[in-house]
């Protein structure tokens, strides 16, 4: 990608672009939810051969993760970790939202609510049993938007 | 990187760029800490029109989370929810630093040192809610580093 | 971001580049081991003055971690740590694949998958005492492959 001033390969070269995207997700409540196919087709709209996916989960009771896209027990058996990890019946303060606020929120600490993945050929780069999940940490639904940034050479 | 304003497609095209900076902070002890608002000041002296933020806590005791930035009682509970899961009386090896070391460096696994964050328009792609946390796991306070990267165009 | 042939700054201009690698390491089951060797000296051939590293473990039953460098003692306590945290005992619906299966997703989703480090000078932005670790979370050894991207100008 070094451009000669000279060369007419500067031409040709594949300049570096940043694509920015906020996505939408109604959850159902507590649990995990694959997300993956929207955010792979918007990334293939920019059909690059190099780059490099930040996803953020604006949100501070829901979480972002990367695990098994295939098992829906290991799904249940990550919400009964996470219940027990961050329990309802601890002495909460900040109890105001009601007795699944501040377990989301502790879950979500746990969880984390960025990802960052390289993408090669207009695919991310995950293993063959990587999804991408967003993680309900709340009892009720949430509107939940993930904002999504793409660097990246066509 | 910026380019010279007699090329008329230089005029117009809009250089990607890297800045790097590096943020101490002085902690309390333990706790957590919003340090958005001179990082936020560094990004908005870029202009970014579109960007990304990395940030890394250069330690291993201590580190960086986006959470609720309006409740202290939120921080409270979380500190009360990670002395559960990382107390201090387990039977640890590594105690030669006091108590409170090896549970810091628990803690630090489970809540993370790095967080990547979208730019637009020269503010960080943040939900209402969010806010970025140093969290210092030790007792004592510290001299803590965060080392930011922006990629950016203006 | 397209320079102008006729332009001389673009000839001075340091076009920023992307690069993406693919790493595989042999674990001995449970534990945690450093991994920054050949990660930092593949950065150092692309003689980065600044740039982005970002590394993805692309398995759902190991992780990556920044943490203390120096002292193994430190390892057998994270890993005693993350046994009691997600423990073999639980009720798993998950099971299919032995009871150090379900414990290995939990503990992925505790400690990450995914790094983001500034470079500079040729150098990860590392504190002194921090290490990158790749975390085997099941009890047999594994090959395990690391995506590493890595975005810079010279």
């Amino acid at each position: 990608m070094r451009l000669s001033a000279s060369s007419p390969s500067a031409a040709l070269s594949k300049p570096m672009q940043q694509a920015i995207e906020s996505f939408e997700f109604r959850t159902n409540g507590a649990g995990l939810s694959l997300i993956g196919t929207p955010i792979e087709r918007w990334v293939a709209t920019m059909a690059p051969s190099t780059g490099l996916l930040t996803l953020l989960c604006q949100h501070t009771s829901a979480s972002l993760t990367v695990q098994e896209n295939a098992s829906p027990e290991m799904r249940d058996d990550l919400q009964m970790a996470f219940d027990r990890l961050a329990p309802r019946d601890l002495p909460y303060a900040h109890a105001l939202e009601g007795p699944d606020d501040m377990p989301a929120h502790i879950r979500t600490v746990l969880s984390g609510v960025h990802l960052s993945i390289p993408v090669q050929n207009g695919r991310l780069c995950l293993g063959t049993w990587q999804g991408l999940y967003l993680w309900e940490h709340r009892d009720q639904p949430h509107q939940r938007r993930v904002a999504a940034h793409l660097l990246y050479e066509t």
